[in-house]
């Protein structure tokens, strides 16, 4: 093979799995898919979807066309943070970072956001794949409860999607022209009051 | 006419103004866009649009399916409110009070997002809607500059937008099972420190 050259007989087989994925998880949602089960739909031997993606998570960012892997977002419980009034702006900076370098190509926030806008089922599967990939594995706060983790993890998830959705769909400035590093300085106190103040009863 | 009974003629006439609507907003935008080009666009007289539809925004709403007026959620400035602290709640409670009533029929937060997602057009023309609708009769702050309101009405868009598009289109609970009276209280603290609070420089 020359140097650089393609292989279009293994990209045609990824593409097969790829497009196999996005049928099984339409319609199945994301729990419930076995990398077995796209395997049949796409015809091919279960061994080779192992050798294509690593993992469930894997195949579905590349099934919906993620642009990033949500656990690539530095969190509250990411590396590198001096202390706890930094990881809200450190939080959106990134988020915000990883959707910038995504604009433009086939997977931006529009085209997701209009894929779950499309479909029920790809919302659902979006959920389903959040919640194992992002949200389970967020740190629960000493002696609370399942019901107020679910309502913190809920009110950052509110503030993270709708400042992407003012940014590249509604395109509002100063939010839409700012630098992720401004708009953390904005709104990263927020997040870090749903993550670490009590809630409002 | 029998009591009750529809006017097809009318109806038609009205149906294709909205149509002629969808198609110059998209194209021109909303601030561009008279009720004339749309009369034109349609075949009809100037005077049948205006006596179909209330101005250009009454046209806007029903061109875009949009389930209420904006104008309509009681905001910072709205009637009914007992002390500064209340009125963030009061307003997520009254956005999403018509969100919900607008589930399940053709203008629904999906439908609008979707559009949205999938016309950079159309998502232009609603945020010129909203800054004519909306934001432009926000009162300032006194001593406030114009640069500094536009970061705090973005800051509150993106709350806003974050909630509906958690609620109805990731459905992930509870915000998408807690009423609108709950996630004002959760929520509305922030809508409040946006619009009155110093912001972080």
């Amino acid at each position: 093979m020359s140097p650089g050259g393609r292989r279009p007989g293994n990209q045609d087989t990824r593409d097969d799995i790829i497009q196999a994925a996005k049928r099984i998880f339409a319609t199945g949602g994301y729990d419930k898919t076995s990398l077995r089960a796209v395997a049949r739909e796409a015809g091919v031997d279960a061994a080779l979807v192992h050798h294509y993606f690593d993992g469930k998570s894997d195949l579905f960012i590349a099934a919906m066309a993620l642009p990033f892997d949500p656990r690539q977002v530095p969190g509250p419980a990411g590396p590198g943070l001096h202390g706890p009034e930094l990881s809200g702006a450190f939080l959106v900076e990134g988020f915000l970072t990883m959707w910038d370098l995504a604009e433009g190509t086939g997977s931006s926030f529009a085209s997701c956001a209009g894929a779950m806008a499309a479909s029920p089922q790809v919302a659902d599967a979006m959920r389903e794949f959040l919640a194992e990939r992002v949200w389970s594995r967020l740190p629960r706060r000493e002696g609370e409860d399942e019901a107020t983790a679910a309502i913190r993890r809920g009110l950052v998830s509110t503030q993270l999607i709708g400042l992407a959705f003012t940014r590249y769909l509604t395109r509002l400035p100063p939010i839409s022209t700012a630098t992720p590093a401004e708009i953390g300085r904005w709104a990263g106190p927020t997040l870090h009051r749903y993550w670490a103040d009590p809630l409002p009863s």
